[in-house]
């Protein structure tokens, strides 16, 4: 089976995510500036999603580039990825609409620990497809970003409790690591048509 | 004419599909751990539609494989099909909002009872255009997974009135069962190869 | 420039609109045959737009396959077609709430016939790219149908008024007439190929 | 990396921006004239939007037909001018709903003044990408619609205050302007091939 359906079918997806979080940011009936400030978290919470589905299909794309079929373990995975990542739109807006209070602000948190999770299980069916010898597993060695991010994630659910603000900020630099592209599978592709 | 304008408008309407449910999935005004719960129904029944719209698009992938050009009549009961697996959405946020009540609980059944008639209906159709000796038709072959789940789910409608949670039941056996992806395709596909 | 991102990009637009148009469908707060019963008439409206919108889909993509190369003509004939598509959702969810009323269902017929006027510029800016002695001229030869269409289009929005299922019947009278495939395009091909 | 998913990608996301705007037209309750007299206003903004929309696809694929690797930074500034062309639904719906009042016409020319800087962004990184004697550079030499436009914008923000319809005309005179498409890189691409 080939990989094309594969990356449009995510590709759709993964617009679709990106586009109707938009209409969790609800149209205000009045024309004022007090009305639009209403908006503004979650206009805020909406970038920073925006930013991180942006990260996961550039990453998605390049992990998939080193894949030449795809087998019934890739497809579920992948699948498992996307779920994780529909929630986004809800959680984003719950996030949003209550000014990053703790309990949204942690069960984010809690969707980006499961997203990445379910990113390296990914991962590693396509490298327990291909090999360990193979194109990916040695692109991405020793995974730092990959694993730090789970860790991260996971101290930010309760710190969400502690101070709303710290999770937050977790989120962000996470998000900001990650904005530099991964170019480890570049470089080794590189490598491999030397 | 082509498949891969099929392929690429199912695809659309599949990815549609299974990310606008989660707009059912209405965000909670307060951030309380109650709000949360309220959610937590719609959540479930979210679970099990993408799941099965997971199901339906790895099947449907498997059997365009099979496919070289595209009938009127293929083409209609591909349309066919996405109308019934369009109607996710609503009958999910339905059965969500209820909590599974019984008349809810049903209908997502017939909605499923449907959707997996029109799958059959598909089949035909493109069997019908390339022979009963075709690959598809061989692959087939005597479809007990094809043939059972219509039976299922129509003994879920009526039990669903009796206590909603047998009908759930059936809901998540069934997709279980197709979880395993349908590797006779592949086979048939396989020995063809050889 | 190639047609490939044109046929694209209005497959995804095609594929969004006929599954928005569920959104419309409001999912009802209660669990009671009546609560269903109250969202019948959006259905069938639903029913009839989804069909609509499956024929528009598979005539277009016969229409595109005569065309090779995309002038700025044919560019923005499309957008204007997909412009009064994309007014289904709103047209059918106000038709279906207000059970088939007279100014609805008017105003249905007057995005249907502002469609197929639409269609027909497509149809023209084709021709004039490629030539009276076109494929695609040749294949429409006199276009029955696509006369026809507008013709009770605009029969169907003065007798809403008078009574609304005289000009419902138009509609599913003309949807009935498409639904048979347009194998002119496809004879006209094999006569080439010949 | 290929520039295919990125062409995918951002045909998904505009194709979902321009139909699910159309959400932001409300369904009436009500069946009379004076019901659909009330949605006009967003029916305009609906259209101006479209349009809009309409411009962006186009010239964004004439943009892309010039590139044929797909860097970081060209990614990146991609996904850039997609969010605010995301925030489309929103201006619009605003905008529409408050009936062109000055706070939402003043937003929606931020909002088509920040998405011009990011189109001509990414024309930039392009451009780097490719070297200032690359087809784009040579096809774009001195830019008057890009430039003219964000200062028409920038104009336009203030003037809503004056008077809100001064603000609508620049933005129609606007899009006008753009109607007519960019034949230089077509001419480049022309002259290339002689």
């Amino acid at each position: 089976m080939g990989k094309n359906r594969l990356e449009a079918f995510s590709d759709g997806v993964l617009a679709i995510i990106i586009t109707i979080m938009v209409l969790e940011m609800k149209v205000p009936h009045g024309d004022s500036l007090d009305d639009l400030r209403a908006v503004v978290p979650v206009f805020l919470s909406y970038v920073l999603s925006f930013v991180y589905i942006g990260i996961y299909w550039n990453n998605h794309h390049h992990m998939l580039h080193t894949v030449s079929r795809v087998s019934a373990g890739i497809l579920w995975a992948n699948l498992h990825l996307l779920f994780w990542l529909s929630l986004f739109p809800f959680v984003t807006g719950w996030m949003g609409e209550n000014h990053f209070a703790a309990l949204p602000s942690a069960l984010y948190g809690a969707v980006l620990l499961l997203a990445s999770i379910a990113y390296w299980l990914l991962e590693r069916a396509i490298i327990a497809d291909q090999g360990t010898d193979s194109l990916l597993a040695r692109a991405i060695g020793r995974d730092i970003k990959g694993t730090l991010s789970p860790v991260l994630y996971a101290m930010a659910i309760p710190l969400a409790f502690v101070a709303s603000w710290l999770a937050q900020g977790i989120y962000v630099v996470v998000a900001l690591m990650w904005l530099v592209p991964d170019r480890r599978i570049e470089r080794a592709l590189g490598r491999e048509a030397d």
